[in-house]
């Protein structure tokens, strides 16, 4: 058994809690993989876990966050995806590989890196080299870390379930994490991108990444924008990332047959909306919490391909875990990481 | 030009504006088609279109109901697709006839017959050829006319969109017009079926259609049988015809990655539903407004081969059209019909 | 390690090398299960793969077959799917879980069971539980013997991929396991079964089973029998079961935009066709190796709530195995499975 | 009835019969529309439709040709989808607007402009408004007559059935009109593209239109060069449109189920292949022919969004019809158009 730094809790409250200590991890065996780790990214859901739990059974000390990039430096005896010295990113839900996805009706399936599993803010790790795929070439330790969570949210509800294409209207609510990626992959595909913001400054910062139009919420109804913008007909996609009454918006903007993937942090909110266009347009309302390993190996591919870069606001340092976190409360522009 | 009678109404309002008029039909020319009427089938927005006009650009004198079966006795010189003597029946939706629906985001579809397109209840109408299927070989005309709205709306729910396969678990929210038939369509595609409702003698009557598990709404939260019944597992499909906040309720029904149909009346009505089972389950809720001919016609081909007769609570003659419409306000077991 | 009861051969070639023995199984530890067999179905492949190899890695001595039920008697403590006493089945391609298949362009993917991996004809195994699903309950342990390969095999083509639904119009060419299968999954989803059949006595036999229209290959053509059949409409699916120049039948029979599925022994053969319906149809043509453990799981669902009987065309003892792989060369109806 | 300059021809054979004449037009009414040609884009097929007349039942005077970009000029009085002014391209198969394709497994639907219907080389027609599309609004006439067949083909195979998605690796065979359109669909949805020619000349303008990778089919076996650019994966698409027995290398080159479309001219040819990978890799193998609407009204999106540019080889001149034809068996770079 050997000893790794790692930022961790004893409970679950005031970010105070969290200090810097040192965890267990195994010997390597088996079809295991140890993994040094360069960069983790934080998501919003990262604090919603440490300040309330989020009803998780966590296990103390307790190690958060989901999203990693490393560097595998020993492989065990079974292992046949990896070799040493492969850059790696970790997976949101280590148990979905492809496919339908795993849990019940009555329990859904929330059994993640960061919640359920032992979080990534540790120098290293050893898990099955199952709970790993492979870091794009392009990318950078802190670049690639994003997409796990962020990354693979947005690919999943645009890409694996939206099949979308070229020529096809998108809106993008704000300019967090995932809206980004959503506006990035989008991009990547020919589509059209309407994004959303009540910053102007935030908006012009998009139209550098590529969104043909900014649409600013304190200037006027967007959806009449939208229509607008459309003559009328709408959006094919709606990243609908603000939750709760928004989604009646977002029915709205949906043009005919087209499609809402309703992403967010979910924790006691609802949803509401006026039924009629529900009814009328057939839109597909899809929920989306992230997706499967396949997915992300696409996504890989995909970045590696197109040259995609995410959209990191700050990177931090180890130490600076407790400042990073507090970005995530000031809204931030695309992703806030940490590098080791 | 000729003279066909027919129920109309010249206002909007009470159900004793309707009375038995004179309409006039043109000459039968070009891809026309004359149909004489057998049979006339009720929907519950037949009485909304009349009491309210649902918003609806109405023309008076105003023809209600949107389905009929009836037979071709002339045809144009250009029709290609029927004979004198075919026995047909209407297209809810004349202008969709396969792929995406018609119509714009901010003016969604919903040009119907009895709605914006005048409606069915004339002894004879002449319309285009393209606005009706074939009737099944196996079914008389007061069974055919159910297919056009309540059985296309499940068939297209299920099978067009859902693609419902044998073994699939499938929750059937009461026992009106759509629910039967999805009940029964379910079962022609070797599916287990759970139908809600709060009358034990309604649940023996869907018993005796063919459903393998029997919810009574009024004996416990109905969700939480199903979980037992299910091993927890949940459903594959729920029919969600009740609308509002019962929408809360279809989420936690379903399995992961199932589908809930969003099917009902929508006047007025809004959605409500906590986002977690959306997002955890990543579910697709779709709403569902009858569909296209191409499905119709799917739908006829299933119905001679499979052998199903749609469940028809009583047949009224022309002249009981009040007493019929009446029915639609006491909850019938299917559907409520009109012989001429 | 313990030792088991097998049928085992030291080298490819004639089936008098087969011979009883005695092989080895490992303690039962971690995520392992022993399962005690109780019936092995056989398929055409097993007798290439014995008298040819096939060109597979084989390892001897080799024990052959793919499919078979059985007990779980014992569970090592990381198993979580499966507890002693549960009855299963075996999977063909234990290594394809759900979603896209393993394999590289190069190297296709061939790693199954009695082929790369042993084979499952002796009286105990101890293996991973990732390699096993449940059995239905309505069948015993001969009829589920027969799912893992020639039963998921119709299903994947009919439904995983091919979407059956009622109504639709399926050619089935044959009567071995696959085909019966074909035609009762497509009985089981309210199809239209088309059966051809060199032997009127078979035809019978599967007129038995519901085939609608028994088609005899020696009495004309038999597209043009489909063609008079279905009003020149089509098959909406064909599966494809007979190989090298039929494919060109298939496209002719073929409906518009329908589907054929390719399956077959393949060692050697070539397909062949006229291009012309290919591409003025524009049906899929896809090629189908068995699939993946979750459509098993599916398919072992619609058994249950089906009723699906599969057909056995003789039972075997153990000892009988040379008389059993006998029987695969004289054209079985359905299935040959051993009784342990 | 008015009339209109176009060529014609009175008998299949030779081109030597084709002439400039006079046809005749009707006056606008209904819902048709005139058109003003202003450019007919030229595919190899309608050489074939000339000199064999392959087996279609061509009226004479035959006008040939099957895609142009033109103006409305005059509009009839229930046209509701264009206006006078409007620029409009030709649909290939003009009957087939969204979802099923027409005709039957017997009858293959084959009903295009420029054979079983006339064709656009005359300087107007006069046409339901159903035969045609907006065209895109940044390409000139000359590049939007190269969408209805040619780039609708490409997009179709890749889009509408094949779901391109980035990171997809393609492989297009030769430089002809489809395949380099299937160069720029599939680099406008982000994806990676290996060309295959004989010509290294081409290679290197296919290299200025964007493809990743250049084999070169005279520089040894191009799958063996496929699977050494990418490690053993293969292609996710091959656009095969060769014909013939090089189905079976497209067989060989294909991922674990990837997609082939088959595309090409084919009066008189067989495609052979060997089956093993046909049924070990589980690709789909799918023949197009062009496509509906919808999809040709969604590429146009697509092209105005992604800039894309078709390739036109060189343009002719009303007059120079003869020299165009010609050009058409040299092997042309893309499209070969005549400018009105």
């Amino acid at each position: 058994m050997q000893t790794t730094r790692q930022w961790q809790t004893d409970a679950i409250g005031p970010l105070a809690n969290l200090k810097i200590g040192e965890g267990r991890i195994p010997e390597v065996s088996g079809a295991m993989i140890r993994v040094r780790t360069q960069a983790v990214s934080l998501n919003f859901r990262d604090r919603l876990v440490l300040e309330s739990g989020m009803g998780l059974p966590l296990q103390f000390p307790f190690v958060p966050a989901s999203d990693m990039a490393g560097v595998v430096d020993a492989v065990g005896p079974e292992v046949t995806r990896f070799k040493p010295g492969d850059r790696v990113i970790s997976t949101f839900s280590p148990d979905w590989i492809d496919g339908r996805g795993p849990g019940t009706a009555r329990n859904p399936p929330y059994q993640t890196r960061g919640g359920f599993y032992p979080g990534v803010l540790s120098e290293h790790t050893v898990l099955s080299e199952e709970w790993f795929s492979l870091a794009p070439k392009t990318l950078d330790a802190a670049e690639a870390s994003t997409l796990p969570c962020a990354g693979l949210t947005a690919w999943f509800a645009l890409v694996e379930c939206g099949k979308l294409k070229a020529g096809d209207k998108v809106v993008v609510q704000g300019t967090g994490g995932v809206a980004l990626f959503g506006l990035q992959i989008a991009k990547a595909h020919g589509a059209e991108v309407f994004i959303t913001s009540g910053s102007g400054e935030k908006l012009e910062r998009a139209s550098a990444l590529g969104a043909d139009h900014l649409i600013n919420r304190h200037e006027g109804n967007w959806v009449e924008q939208l229509y607008q913008l459309t003559g009328d007909y709408g959006a094919d996609h709606v990243l609908e990332i603000v939750g709760g009454p928004h989604l009646g918006q977002a029915l709205k903007a949906v043009a005919v047959n087209g499609r809402i993937s309703v992403i967010g942090v979910f924790e006691g909110f609802e949803v509401s909306a006026p039924v009629a266009p529900l009814l009328l347009k057939a839109p597909v309302v899809q929920g989306i919490t992230v997706g499967h390993r396949r997915a992300l190996e696409d996504m890989v591919r995909a970045v590696d391909q197109t040259g995609l870069k995410p959209a990191i606001d700050r990177r931090y340092s180890f130490e600076e875990l407790p400042q990073a976190l507090d970005h995530l409360y000031r809204g931030p522009f695309g992703k806030v990481v940490i590098e080791f």
